[in-house]
């Protein structure tokens, strides 16, 4: 039988530490081919290019078959279903992120995004991202990766849908378990600092960041990684809906008759 | 009574005939300030930018309090919110573009990502595209525009909730009416092609698109538009679980115990 192929991406840039860890650690599940971009695309969102020409690039520092992609994370997952890769992936597995895609921040993220891709067709995924930027111990988080993607190869979930799991700060010594769950409200706003240029008469503005304060779920991603657990939420974007609002369908539209 | 501010935005860049048209359209329902990226920025997602400076210039091309931004439609709204405006706006409204926004394709659309970084933060907001590309007949919207405004002015929708509105192509004579509907199904495909160098022994990209084949819903935005109808589609991204697979929660955490 021939074995499933992985594909694995990511948005820290092909020369990420956690992209090599996440394929090592899958080899055995599967057959892995690496497509990420060429460099770091961190909080690009589900952004493409349309204006620029993409380059492909093999990558020979990996001990996969492996290639880059001079754009975003949505750019390699196009560019590896339509050019490279000669059949369609089983599973899109995107990270291992340094830095945390919990809570209201998901849209933001280039390492989600590029699942997000995958799920617009149909293709299933999974996108793991580590809470800390600083010394990020990906090998806590390989220890569970294994056996999410068995689940999700053995137990597709409805097509459409993807996991987002997120792994817990290590200032919790140990990861106390998996949690499937609900993605939490917290999120990060901006906290914009201005600076000046040091000739010019100019002042400049980097966007920076704060995390919102909100009253969470007790059932959700951002409860549980602060309570030490891992954390996988399922997550459906391919119809947006709001069905509550359909409610409204008529008061609506005889609104605007009547104007 | 202080008016209501609105915020205008869009992501063809300050310098686009759609923000101008919206803005003026509107000034008789608000007090209207515009904050839209310094250049063009289609299909830029949700991405922000956290690498480089954003700069803020002030823009005396429209008869409005006008800023642009050296961002994304998303950094555009967040320096508006927390630099530009003086009090939260009542609503943000994103466009007109030149291109429809509609089915599964939104997520990619910087025009309605600018309402998306609204909506995170329950900001009510709408964004409004017409289909067509070239000839663009923005005339035909504003039709429509200000009674949908004023709908969501004086009836505001679910906190998180946002109004995606779409006009049909100009292949309709007239529009129909405006109908409130689902997200459809269908949306642009890449469709690379491949181009060489003229003089290096080199190969690059152009991601183009395609529309995907789908069996879209009786009732949704890619019917109606077809229709010759203008769509309204109540969109929430504030959470995005998908419920019914919450239901494998003990199905999940056992696989991953026993393993």
């Amino acid at each position: 039988m021939q074995k499933p192929l992985i594909l694995v991406t990511n948005d820290d840039g092909i020369n990420a530490p956690g992209i090599r860890i996440l394929a090592e650690t899958l080899s055995h599940l599967g057959d892995v081919v690496i497509v990420a971009p060429h460099t770091e695309q961190s909080a690009t969102g589900l952004g493409i290019t349309i204006r620029q020409p993409l380059k492909i690039h093999t990558y020979t520092g990996h001990s996969f078959e492996s290639y880059s992609v001079t754009g975003t994370p949505a750019d390699s997952v196009k560019m590896a279903l339509s050019v490279i890769l000669k059949r369609t992936p089983s599973l899109i597995v995107s990270g291992i992120n340094r830095g945390s895609n919990h809570g209201r921040n998901i849209l933001y993220s280039g390492t989600v995004s590029a699942v997000i891709e995958g799920s617009l067709r149909e293709i299933p995924g999974a996108a793991f991202s580590c809470w800390d930027l600083e010394n990020t111990q990906y090998e806590r988080a390989t220890k569970h990766i294994p056996s999410i993607v068995k689940y999700l190869l053995e137990h597709p979930l409805t097509p459409g849908t993807f996991l987002n799991v997120n792994f817990p700060s290590n200032k919790h010594p140990e990861i106390k378990g998996v949690k499937l769950t609900r993605q939490g409200k917290q999120y990060w706003l901006e906290n914009p600092s201005n600076r000046s240029h040091p000739t010019e008469n100019d002042t400049y503005w980097w966007l920076g960041s704060k995390l919102a304060a909100y009253d969470d779920l007790d059932d959700s991603d951002v409860y549980w990684l602060n309570q030490g657990y891992a954390t996988a939420v399922p997550v459906f974007v391919a119809e947006l809906t709001h069905n509550d609002s359909m409610g409204r369908k008529s008061h609506f539209e005889s609104f605007l008759e009547a104007l």
